[in-house]
C-alpha cells in the first residue's frame, strides 16, 4: 500500500503521547522506538490475533528487550473478566516481571481494554502500548485511556482511566478482519460525524462504499479523523467530567443492548448502530433535530452492515428492561439516567429525558 | 481525652487532602462537612469493626446522605484479594450506586487498602474517606493514597495510587485495639525515627512507655509526626518514582515475611519490626550505620513488643528462600532487589546489595 504514515497527539501533558497511523508499522521496530527502556515485554493478544500477528510483532520488539513474553487470552467480550486479567497478572508475577516491564496490547477492544488495566495496576501501574488490530480499536478504544473489565451487572463497571505511552494503529492488520467486526468499526467511525464534525459525516455518507471496500486512503483518512476528534475532546477532558461524555453517544442504549443479550452475543459496534438510533430519534422526540436527520443517520447506519433496530431484551416488558439496564449506565446520577443527544449539527449534549418518551423510542426502535 | 484536633495537609494540588487527628472525630459530622454532594454513601468495615463502630458512623453521616449502604469484610491479610474486592462491586452494582457515591473506609489497613481500590476502579473512580481504626492506619496505609490487594505470589501486587478525599485519624478508637496490633502499628511510627527524623527517634526512646500506656498526649505527637513525614515524602513524590520508596524501609524483609509465612500468620508491622533489624542490618554490613545504631533500634523495636528475629521460611535454604521472595518487590529491576537502607542520622537510601552480605544478614537475623 501506499499511505503515508501520519501522527495524531494526545496532548496530556506528561501523559500525552502520539498515535502514528500508516502501512506496515505494527513489525516495524522504528515504531518502537521512542519507548523507555526496559528488560522485559509481555505481548497480549488473543487466540485469533496471534497465529496471524505475534511473531511478526515479537520480532519488532527483539532489539529492544531482553525477554519477550507472550499471553494469549480467549477471544470475544465474554471473556472481558477479572479471571481473564488474573491471567495475565500469573504471567506477570510468574515471570518476576518488574515495574518497568512494557505490556503491548496485540488484538481489538477486549484486548486493549485488559492489558490496559492489567498496565494500570501491576505494581500500581507499567508502561503500555496498543497495537490495536480492529477498525473499532484504532479509531476508539485504543486511544484516550479508558481501561475496563467487565462485572456481570455492567459493562465496563470496573476500570481506570490510564493513559498508553503509545498507539500503533498498522491499517495493513484490518485486511484479515470479518466483515462483521469490520462494520462494528465503522459504526464508532460514524459515530463522530454527529458528535462532532458534519463534513465528516458528508464524507461518510460519499465514500462509505470505498470504505467498505477497504481503500486505503479512505481507510487512513477515516481512521485519521476519528483519532483527531477523539484526540480533540480526550485532551480537554480526561476523566470523563463533562465533555468526554459526548464520546458515548448511542453508547447508552448499546451498552444495555451488548449486557442485556449477554456479552458477545451482539458486537460492541453492533450495540452501537442500533444504539445511534435510538439516541437520534430520542433527540427528535426531545425536538432537537428534525426526522430528516435520524432518517439520514440510519442510512448511513444501515449502509455499514449495523443494524438500525434494537433486540428485544424482554417480551414481558421490553423498554421496561432497557430502563433497567441503563440506570446501572455511569452517566447516571442518582437513578437517573442521562443520554447523550444531537442539539444541532455536529453537536451532541448530555441531559436526562422522561422515561415515557424513552418507552416510546425504544418501542419505536426495537424489533 | 482533652486532646485538640489537628490537621495535616497533603499537598498534591487538585488530589490535595486533610488528615484531621484527634479525639472523639470520626462520629462527629462536622469531620465531613467539607466532602463533595452525593446521595449515596458506603461504609466499607469488617467484622471486628463493624459491631464496634459502624452505627456511630453512621449516625454522623445521615445529614448528608439520602442512602448509607454498609458492607463488611472478613477480617485479616489473608482476606486482602480479589474476592473481597468483589463483594464491594457486587454491593455498589446491585444497589445501583453511581459515579458520585463516596465510599468510606472503617477498618485498618486491609479495609482501607481494598475499598480505596475499589473506589480507584469503581467506574473508574468514586470519592473515597478513609476512617483508620487501627494505629498502623492512622500512621501510614491511610495516608498517601497506595491501595491494593495481593496475589498469591505477593503483596500488594495489584493496584493503583488513588489519593482518599479526607482521612479522619479519631485516636479514641485505638483504645478497643488489642496489644499484638497496637504494637504492629508502633513498626511504622519507629520507622519514621530512621528514615527521616533523629529528633523523633530520640523521642520515641524516652516515650515508648507512655506510648504502649497509649497517654493521649504521647499518642497525639506520634500519628501527628509520623502523618507529617509521609505527607512531606509524599507531597514530593506520589507516585513513587524515587523518595517515596524510603517509606518502605524493613518492608523489602517483612514483605518476604508475610507472603512466606502465609497472609495473616504475622501482622504486618510484625513482619516490618524484624525486617527494619535486617535492613538495619544490612546498612551496618554495607559500612553505612555503626553496630550501636543497629543495636539501639533493635531495643526499640523490641520494647514496642515485636519481634526483632525473622521467622525461618524454608528449613533447608532458608536464605534461599527470603532471596526469591524478595525479587518479586515491586522496587526490584531486573532481578536486582533493591533495598532501603540508612546512610546516615534519619536519613533513607535506596540500593542493591550482593546476595552474599544479604543472606548473612539473613543467617544472622532469624530465628
Amino acid at each position: 500500500m501506499t499511505v503515508h504514515t501520519q501522527q495524531v497527539a494526545i496532548e496530556l501533558g506528561d501523559r500525552g503521547y502520539q498515535i502514528a497511523i500508516g502501512d506496515d508499522l505494527f513489525d516495524n521496530p522504528a515504531s518502537y522506538a521512542t519507548l523507555p527502556g526496559a528488560s522485559t515485554a509481555l505481548i497480549v493478544s488473543n487466540t485469533t490475533v496471534a497465529p496471524l500477528y505475534v511473531s511478526r510483532l515479537k520480532q519488532a520488539l527483539e532489539a529492544g528487550y531482553e525477554r519477550i513474553l507472550e499471553l494469549q487470552l480467549p477471544d470475544g467480550e465474554e471473556f472481558k473478566t477479572w479471571e481473564s486479567l488474573q491471567k495475565v497478572f500469573d504471567a506477570l508475577l510468574s515471570a518476576g516481571c518488574d515495574r518497568k516491564t512494557v505490556l503491548f496490547a496485540l488484538g481489538g477492544g477486549v484486548v486493549g481494554d485488559m492489558t490496559g488495566f492489567a498496565a494500570a495496576t501491576y505494581m500500581r501501574g507499567v508502561p503500555f502500548v496498543q497495537v490495536p488490530t480492529t477498525l473499532l480499536a484504532q479509531v476508539d478504544s485504543s486511544v484516550g485511556g479508558k481501561t475496563a473489565i467487565n462485572h456481570p451487572l455492567g459493562k465496563n463497571m470496573i476500570g481506570a482511566f490510564y493513559q498508553p505511552r503509545l498507539v500503533v494503529c498498522d491499517l495493513s492488520v484490518l485486511s484479515t478482519l470479518p466483515k462483521r467486526e469490520f462494520s462494528s468499526g465503522l459504526a464508532e467511525v460514524i459515530k463522530y460525524g454527529p458528535i462532532a464534525d458534519t463534513e465528516f459525516l458528508g464524507w461518510l455518507e460519499v465514500s462509505m462504499d470505498q470504505l467498505l471496500a477497504q481503500a486505503p486512503e479512505a481507510l487512513a483518512h477515516a481512521v485519521r479523523r476519528s483519532c483527531e476528534i477523539k484526540a480533540w475532546v480526550v485532551g480537554q477532558d480526561e476523566k470523563e467530567t463533562g465533555l468526554r461524555a459526548i464520546l458515548n453517544f448511542g453508547h447508552t442504549f448499546g451498552h444495555a443492548i451488548e449486557t442485556g443479550m449477554g456479552y458477545g452475543v451482539w458486537l460492541h459496534g453492533e450495540g452501537v448502530g442500533a444504539g445511534m438510533v435510538m439516541a437520534a430519534e430520542l433527540s427528535h422526540r426531545l425536538g432537537l433535530v428534525d426526522a430528516a436527520f435520524v432518517k439520514r443517520l440510519t442510512r448511513l447506519i444501515e449502509r455499514a452492515g449495523l443494524p438500525t433496530k434494537g433486540p428485544v431484551l424482554d417480551a414481558q416488558d421490553n423498554a421496561g428492561r432497557y430502563l433497567e439496564l441503563m440506570r446501572l449506565d455511569k452517566k447516571s446520577e442518582a437513578g437517573e439516567i442521562r443520554f447523550v443527544v444531537i442539539d444541532g449539527p455536529g453537536r451532541a449534549a448530555v441531559r436526562p429525558a422522561p422515561d415515557m418518551l424513552v418507552r416510546q423510542v425504544i418501542d419505536a426502535c426495537c424489533a
